[in-house]
C-alpha cells in the first residue's frame, strides 16, 4: 500500500508537520518524515527521493519550508507522485512568503495548502482514489462537519429558537 | 477509467480553461467542462456535483474561478474526489483576489495551482497513482524538461562555447 | 414587521455576531440568528434562504463569515432583501481576506461594512425607510454623537479653555 | 415615491456614474445626481443633504469619489437613508485607496459595493422592501441570470454535449 | 503672535495629540487643541474654521484622525494657512489607512508627516521664517542631535576605542 | 523676498518638476532648480544647502526623488526652511517606494505631498504667513475651486435640470 | 584571475542577463553564462557547481530567476564564493516575487541587488579588493557620475542661470 | 589586512549590530563599529568613509539602518569596497521599509541581506577570495550545516525509526 512522504525543510518545523501528521494518523494513513532541505543538503535531497520513487510505495509528498520555499518546487520536479505544499505561515512582510510555494516555473506544480490539517485531507482524497474505504473516511468527515454545522443551531438553545415560520 | 471534471464559474472564464485543457489533451487525460457558479447557481452546482459523485466516475476537479472564489470551496466540501482550485489571475488590487482560493474554512482542502498547464500535470500526477501510463508520460515531460535546459547551453552556441575546464 | 436575519459560517463567529446583535437590541430591531456555511452546508443554507424568502418576513440579512467568504454572494444571489456582508477581521496576510467580500462575480451585490455596530445601523436606515420611529432613532443617535463631539471641548477642561477669540 | 441621490466628487467622475444610471434606467428607478466635494465644497454639500433630508424623498444615496473619499462618511452621518459607496477603481498603490471608504470611524455605516451596476441592484434590494414590483425584478434578474448559466452548457454545443450520465 | 491649532477627530486621539503638544511646548510654540469630526460634526467644524481664519491668528494647522482620514483634506481646502496631516498610525490592513491621509483630490495639500514630534518640528521651521528666534531653535535642535551622533562614538567606550588611523 | 528651491536627485525628473513650476509660476512664486544626488554627489548637495541657508533667503525647499528617497531627509536635516518632498510615483512593487519618503528617523521632518501642484500650492499656504497677496491668491484658487464644482450642477444641462423640490 | 559565472534558472532570462554582460565587458570583467533550474535539473546544478568550485576559477556568481527563486539559495549555500541574486522583476502580485530571494534559511546569504547593471557594479567592487585596476574602475566611474550630476546644472542652460549670490 | 566597518544610523541600532559581531568573532574577522546618520550627520560620514577609503584597509561595509535606509546608498557610492545592507526588520506597513535598501539609483548598488548573521557571512565570502583559510572556514560550515540537517533523522529517534528500503 501506499505511503507518505512528509519532507521538512528544517527541523524546527516540527510542531507543523505534527499537526498534519494527527491528522493522518486519524485518517489511517501510513506516513514517514525527512529533513532535508533544498538550499543547504540538496543532493541528500535529491538522493532521498530518487530512492522513494525506485520504491513505487509513495502516493503523496507533503513539503514542509517557510521562509523562500524552494522545496516544494525541487521535489515536485523529482516525482511522478503529486506533491502537496504546505509552508508554516510567517506573519512576516504581509505574509508574502507565501508566493515562493505558488510561483512555479514552468512544469512544476506542487499543490498549495495553508492548513495542515486540509493537507492531510487533500491526501486522503487523493489516496481514496484507489481505496474505497479511504474515500468512505472522507465522505464520512463531510457528512459528519455538515450535521455538526445543522445541529449548532438546536444545540445553542436560547439564541436559536425563534423558527423561521413563527417569524 | 477516471476523467476530470473542469467547472468554471462563468463563461466568460473558456479561454482559460482552454489553457487547461489542451495541456490534459496532450496527456490524452478525458475531461468533460461545466458552467456553474456557486453565487448564482448553486443549488444547480450541488445537483451536478451529487451526479457526479454518485457516477464515480470524476478522478479529480479542477474549478475555475475569479474575483472571490466560492466555487473551489463549495466543491471541495461536496466531493470525495480531490479538486484543485485554479484561479484566472486578476491584476485588480495587487492580485489579493488569491487569497480567496487559499484562506478555506477547516474540513475544506482545495489545491491551489496558479498555472492552467500545471493544473493539468497535477491531475497526472494524481490519476498517475493508479495509471502506469500516466505516471510515465510524467516521469518522461520531467525528464525532457530536464534534458532541454542542459541542451540549452549547448545549442545557444557562441555563449555557451566556453567550458568549466577551460576557465 | 420585518426582522434581520444574521448568518454566520461557523459557531466561532458568534462572539463577533454578538456585537451586532446588541447593536440591533438597542435600536429595537428584532433579529434571528443561523448557522449555515457556503461551502460545508450549502444545500441547507439554500432551503433555509428559500424559507425566509417565502416568508417575506426578512428585511435584511447580516452574513459573517471569515477567511474566504462565499457565504456573503451567495446568500446575495439568492435572495431579493438586501444583504450586509460584515466578514470578522483577521490580521493574516495583511487582512487581504477583505477582498473575499468584495469581489463579487456580475449580479451579486453585497454590502460591506467592517465595523459590527455600523452593520447595525446600515440595517436601521435601510428598515427605517418604511418605519419613522426607527428612522428618528437614527437621526437621534447622529443627533446625539454630533454634540457629544462638540461638548467634549468643554467638558474636557482645562485642555479646551482657550477661546477661538481670545487667540 | 423615492428616489435616488448619486453624489459625485467630480464632474470627472461621471463616466463611471454612468454605469450606475444606465443600470438604474433599466430597474425604472429614478435618480437624480449632484457634484459636491466633501473637501472642496463641504457647505454646499451640508445644505443640499439637509434639503434632501427634509424633503424626505431619498431611498438612498450613491457616493462615488476616488483616492481617498471623504464623501461617503460625510453623507452617511449626515442622512437617516442608507447610503452606498461606490469608489471608482484606482490602481496606484495596489488599489489601496479602497480604504478610505470602508475604515470608518464609530457610528458611520456607509455601504461599500465596488461594482457600478451591483450599486444599481443593491439600491433596487433597498427600494425593494417597500415595493413589490421592484422586489419582483430583482428575482426576475436574479432567475435570469441563473438560468443563463445553466443554458451555457447546452449552447455551447460540442464542448457541452458530454453528459454526466455517459461519463 | 501666530499659533498652531490642533484638530482631532476624536477625543480618543488625545494621547497622540499630547505627543504633538509636547513637542510644541518645549520649542515655545502657542498651541489650542479642538475636537471636531470631518464625518460627524462637519458644520461645527466649518464654522470652527471660519472662526480661526477670520481671526488671522493662525501660522499652522495640525490634523488628527485615524482610520479614513476626511479631516486633514477638509481643513485644507478651507484654510490659507498650511495644514499637517499627522495620522495615528493603525496596524490594521497593513498600515493602508495613510493613503486616506496622501490620496488628495486636486487643488487640496495638506503636509503628511508620520512622527508626532516631526509635526512639532514642521511647524517650527514654517514659523521660523518669520521669527529669528524660533528659526535659530531648530538650528540648535539640528546641530545638537549631529553633535550626539558624533559623540556616540566616543562615550560608548571599548567598542569605539580604535580609531580610523590605527587600522 | 524668499524664494523656493527644487531639488531633484536626477536630471530625470526634470517634466515632473516642471509640473511644480508651471504652479509656482501660476502663483508668482520665484523658484530656482538644483540637481544634486543624496546618493551619488551628497557633499555637492551639502555644500549647495550650506549656501543657500547662508544665504537666508529660501522660504520652502522642494525635493523630487524617485526609488529610494534619500534627499528629502538629507535636505531637511540641513536646512531650517521647511523642506517638501514630492517623490514621482512609480508604480512598481504596489507604489512601495512612497515609504522612503515618510519613514524618517527622529528629528527629520519633510512634509510629504503626491501632487505635484498641491507642493506649490503648499508653498503658496507656507509663504502666504507672511504676504497677503500670496494668501489672498490661495484664497481666490480655495473659492474658484468651490464655485467650480457648485457650477458644475448647473452647466452640465440636461443632468442637472430637476431640482430637489421637485422629487 | 577569477572570473564570474551567471547562472540563469531559464533561457528565456537571457535578455535580462544580457543587461549584465553588457556592464560587466564594460568593466573588462570575464564572465561565463550558464542555464539550469534549481527545480528542475537540480542534480545538473549541483555537479556544475561542484566543478566551478573544483576549479578555484570563480570570483563571484550571479543568479538569474524570477517567480519563486529557489536557484540564488541553492548556489550560495553550495560554493564559497560570494553569490549575487539578481531576481528579474515581475509586476505580477506587486513585485511579491522579490522576497524569495530576500528570505533565506539560517546559514545561507545571497546578496539582492535588484538592478542588473548594479549587479556588474557590485562584482567589479568585490574582486576590485584584489585588482587594484579594477578599483580605480570603479572610483572612476563613481567620479564620473558625480561630476555628471554637477554639470547638469551649467548644461542645462537657461533653468540652471540664477545663482545662489543671485537670490 | 582588511577589515570590516559596520555603519549604523543610530546607537539604538547596537542590539542589532551585535548579531552581525558576534558572527563576524566567530568568524575570526576583525570589524569596527561606527555610527553615522546619511540624514543627520552625512558631512561626518562623508569624511570618515574619505579616510576608511584613504586607509585602504577596508575590505567591506555592513550598513544598518531602520526605517528610509539612506545610510547604504550613500555609502556604497562613496566607497570602491562592496557594501553589504543589513537594515533591521520593522513589522510596520507590512516591512515596506526594505524597499528603501533595495530601489537604489542607477551607479548604486549595495547588497541587501535580511538575516545579520548571513551579512556576516557574506563578509566571510567576500574576504575569503583573498583568503583561503577563511574561505575553507565557510566551506566547513556549509559542511557542518549539510551534515546537521542529515544527521537530524537519525538522531530524532522514533520518528525517523522508518527506512526508505521497508516501505
Amino acid at each position: 500500500m501506499s505511503s507518505v512522504v512528509i519532507l521538512m525543510g528544517s527541523k524546527s518545523d516540527l510542531p507543523f508537520v505534527h499537526k498534519i501528521t494527527a491528522a493522518l494518523d486519524e485518517l489511517g494513513i501510513a506516513h514517514e518524515e525527512r529533513v532535508a532541505s533544498a538550499h543547504k543538503s540538496a543532493r541528500y535531497l535529491l538522493d532521498l527521493l530518487a530512492q522513494y520513487e525506485a520504491s513505487g510505495a509513495v502516493g503523496a509528498y507533503i513539503t514542509v519550508a517557510g521562509r523562500s520555499n524552494a522545496l516544494s518546487g525541487m521535489v515536485d520536479a523529482s516525482v511522478t507522485a503529486p506533491v502537496i505544499a504546505c509552508p508554516p505561515y510567517s506573519e512576516k512582510f504581509g505574509g508574502a512568503d507565501l508566493y515562493s510555494s505558488l510561483r512555479m516555473p514552468s512544469g512544476v506544480a506542487p499543490a498549495v495548502v495553508l492548513d495542515p490539517v486540509a493537507a492531510a485531507l487533500l491526501v486522503a482524497k487523493i489516496l481514496g482514489l484507489a481505496d474505497a474505504g479511504l474515500r468512505e473516511q472522507v465522505a464520512a468527515a463531510q457528512r459528519e462537519q455538515r450535521e455538526k454545522l445543522i445541529q449548532a443551531e438546536l444545540e445553542a438553545g436560547v439564541i436559536w429558537l425563534k423558527h423561521v415560520t413563527s417569524l
